[in-house]
């Protein structure tokens, strides 16, 4: 069992509708320590692949991106869901709709940070049907970057999106892979 | 000058407006140096303060909140402007009207991760009228811990945030001061 695995199992609370609380450690407090190996073990997977940027979404990605980028010497860029004022006009723009929330949102980077030369790690803190990564996966297209693979924290393998990703012919690194969760609270790995 | 002060003559950009772009390496692009330095800035200059918890908000403060609550070995928490599924309701709420967009949001940090016993330093990467900042220091205030101050990156000090919070009797440590822009590009530091 790897740290994170671990961590899930101390500290990840199940909740009914399949959804994994993770806010006390992944995405709302942040574990620095477990960010820290994270972001190592996404550049150790990825460190023959040239990677020149780290792509990921706001917000929860941020800090897995950070790790990540920094243990591999490459800006990290978060794509914004929101039109901000110092954003520009000039973007990637692709929409996401949230099976959580029932939002769909743009999903927007400027062309000034992805291009045809770049190779690109996209990071995220999880994968369950795939939307946000498919979001992100379009943007790298747009931008003629290409695309080394994805590293994902969380992984839920019993919802389609990593075989759908996968079968893209997209590299997909997941660090905990989830098989199933049942309501007492368990949590099973592949 | 300082890194931050460099990085900000070699590649910011004025806007009209006041609005100074710091995108290529701050709030869209992460320039993983610039951060390493910020973090390890806010970490040395608040090191004998005890600190539990470093404190922000999404989404531009989330990475400098990491490095900085890596380098001081504590977690970082960033408050939410959405509600989400995870979330719960049993949080603190504040709220703040952004200045740049106009719109007034919930600032939310759930009773889980802030408590009376803590020591908290807040991590932003703007200070300019201090809208959000406010909100971030109500919130502790709620929790009952105690505020050892904020790290900003970039206070532009010809807007009345930092006055108004250091009257409060709060510690503001801010990186590069702004004394003025210019619609011709220039920046002038304190």
């Amino acid at each position: 069992m790897n740290p994170l695995e671990q961590k899930i199992i101390d500290s990840a609370v199940v909740m009914p509708g399949n959804i994994l609380r993770v806010d006390s450690f992944l995405n709302h407090q942040l574990d620095m320590t477990v960010f820290d190996w994270i972001g190592g073990e996404f550049a150790r997977r990825f460190e023959d692949d040239k990677i020149t940027r780290v792509l990921t979404i706001e917000s929860s990605g941020i800090g897995l991106a950070c790790f990540t980028a920094y243990k591999l010497g490459v800006p990290a860029v978060f794509a914004k869901k929101n039109r901000t004022k110092n954003l520009g006009n000039d973007v990637y723009l692709s929409a996401v709709s949230s099976y959580t929330t029932g939002i769909t949102y743009p999903v927007m980077v400027s062309r000034d940070y992805l291009c045809s030369s770049d190779r690109v790690l996209i990071v995220d803190d999880f994968l369950a049907r795939g939307a946000a990564l498919l979001g992100l996966i379009d943007v790298v297209n747009q931008s003629g970057a290409s695309l080394a693979g994805c590293g994902i924290a969380i992984e839920k393998t019993f919802q389609n999106g990593g075989a759908r990703i996968r079968d893209m012919g997209i590299r997909v690194e997941s660090l905990a892979r989830i098989k199933s969760m049942s309501d007492d609270g368990a949590v099973i790995f592949e």
